[in-house]
């Protein structure tokens, strides 16, 4: 993600500060972060770091990087912070300078128990920090900063929105070579290399961790979740259930495609994976239509959860939907089950200009029928970035 | 790093939690860490995850994962863990339920505020897991697990130096190179291109941050310290330094080397250039001369540090080495000057089986001299792993 985007969102951030009456944010407090890096690093840093460096944005919209000297140039060259102050032996010396210059009453720190996204300090640099403020006026001041981190991560702005929509496009190319693709005898893990194949052809990355994005599922002895293609071949009488996300300019498409390759004598799927299918379209409809700025993201997940028990199906084992950006699991207001699992995100409320990707899956006796489609919370409810897959699509080797 | 090699470092681990007498040892306990990696994944856990995840390694040898369902296939396939839980809405109950079979005295947390490298859980994830275990027992059992881990990156298997070696042998490769790279003209990021594609080429991968691997300097103009190459256009009467690491089967090597670009009426470089190589040479070989098992690393920085100075030359504004593993700067001791920046790494002691890479650099009229070298700590003191520049190259354009 350029340094343009990265400032951009910095100057969204000021508003948030200003919202929660937060007087300075400590971004990012890390070092070694390339080796170590976390997902704030690309939102609000725009460059790694070798030794102890703060990142401090201030509700007055200053903004100071302090980092080593032998970072100076690099964090310089990023552009995203116009103070660098370099030091050779102690952080803690100009830290507590800005600190005393910004004078602050309540500082966010990037760390969260709730959400993942936004949890992005060490706990040994956490404790650094604490050592570092001990008996000034700041020590007490410490406050999570999952508030700011999450709207910031959440938020999209126009420019972010517009990559998430070209990772999708490029996601529903790939989709279109599906059919011919799909050959007798090809195995999950082939078409897993083909399809990552003409994904980075197209400037593409993986979303996700690539040993799992694309997941392939070929029948019903397929892994479940978040397993690797394996070696079954592809059959008539199989569903093909493709999970996969790209990442174009840094933010990502995540979408799930369900295909049935017929058997010779067979016109159309068996009763059962019709019938699962419509299951899942109705259940993605019922949690979709839900979906509107104010609502706590469980009450979308609930719809979505009771339509496929009505239908005669087993729970779901997971939230209905997550929220997408620069990551394929951005983090924050979380369409999910209010489960320990999920912590408070459920509880978070939508807003607009959000991005979500919502899914359902069943299984059935020829295989995973799974759905995602990515959408876009507007003022009035909520609107579909992708195309969704309103039937079950055939093919014959 | 393959499965074969993480479990063969949870053995060397369970001698290292008897000596210290630790019960348990949460090697990790994180989630969505393909986003946010930290350096105890390729050691110790072989895998990531996307829901909350702990992995136990007790002094019995027992190695529990306890993920959620959607990751236990692929924590399975990793195979690192015997023992995989998968829970569907709650990590807290199997923790809990593991933690009171093992019934631990003391449990180790990979968190450190000394050692970066032996850092890896975030603030948010420590809080959750204090969360869990209030009300039971094990509520004040939690100390960092800096020890366990610091000897864990530190101590080589044969394997791992193995590794090492193939990365610097790759590396030298790559400098056998230069004479006909360094052409009239070609800029610091096109060398930097240069030197990286052919890296690749051979199978071997940035051990940096490939923005600034390698660091390229032509003259006294060039940028210092983590900095991009740039636009300088190589000439006659420059120094030509280049930091170098590649990354082969998981293990890196850091090398620097410097070159002089004679002018057409050089027969050797100025005198100024020729005293600082030797003073260079004379700092890197005192510094080496001091290491072996037992010393803390910052005798080593001192004698470096102060055969420099009595040379004349400025401070060093770096540590004179560091560890070299899985990561370019592997953590644990370091030969640095004890200055808040580096914690108490320097006051660790060096043990048989640890890799330095060890380094000076000073400025010039021509541009810097730096030289890097990596060595393995043995029985009686230290032996190079790499063939030292004992003088400095010239080269004709």
């Amino acid at each position: 993600v350029e340094s343009s985007v990265v400032s951009r969102k910095l100057d969204q951030a000021v508003g948030f500060l200003r919202e929660a009456g937060i007087d300075l944010w400590i971004a990012q407090f890390a070092r070694e972060s390339y080796e170590q890096p976390t997902p704030v690093d690309t939102l609000a840093v725009g460059c790694s770091v070798t030794w102890p460096a703060a990142f401090l944005v201030a509700a007055s919209g200053r903004r100071t990087a302090i980092v080593g000297t032998g970072d100076v140039a690099n964090v310089r060259a990023a552009g995203v912070y116009d103070e660098v102050v370099g030091y050779v032996q102690d952080v803690a010396v100009p830290l507590r300078e800005v600190m005393s210059d910004v004078n602050p009453t309540r500082v966010a720190v990037s760390y969260s128990v709730a959400d993942d996204m936004a949890d992005n300090i060490t706990h040994g640099m956490f404790l650094m920090l604490q050592g570092i403020l001990a008996g000034t006026p700041y020590f007490d001041c410490l406050v999570p900063a999952e508030g700011i981190l999450g709207k910031l991560r959440a938020y999209k702005l126009p420019v972010e929105v517009r990559r998430i929509q070209d990772a999708i496009e490029m996601t529903h190319q790939l989709f279109g070579l599906m059919p011919q693709l799909l050959r007798e005898g090809v195995t999950e893990s082939e078409l897993a290399d083909r399809l990552r194949g003409e994904g980075r052809a197209r400037g593409g990355a993986p979303a996700w961790d690539p040993r799992y994005d694309p997941i392939v599922n070929f029948g019903p002895g397929s892994g479940f979740g978040h397993s690797e293609p394996g070696t079954v071949a592809l059959a008539p009488g199989m569903l093909v259930h493709i999970d996969l996300g790209l990442k174009v300019e840094g933010y990502c498409s995540d979408l799930q495609r369900t295909w049935y390759v017929l058997r010779p004598s067979e016109s159309e799927a068996p009763l059962e994976v019709q019938e699962a299918f419509a299951a899942v379209r109705v259940s993605m409809d019922a949690g979709f239509e839900t979906l509107r700025p104010g609502i706590p993201g469980w009450t979308a997940d609930r719809q979505a959860r009771d339509a496929l028990l009505r239908a005669g199906y087993a729970e779901s084992e997971f939230a209905f939907g997550h929220q997408l950006g620069q990551t394929a699991h951005d983090g924050g207001a979380l369409l999910g089950p209010p489960w320990p699992r999920y912590g408070t995100r459920p509880e978070m409320p939508l807003g607009e200009g959000m991005v979500f990707a919502i899914e359902q899956a069943v299984p059935t006796e020829a295989g995973p029928i799974g759905l995602e489609d990515d959408v876009l919370i507007t003022a009035g409810g909520a609107e579909y970035l992708s195309q969704p897959q309103t039937a079950l699509e055939y093919v014959r080797l």
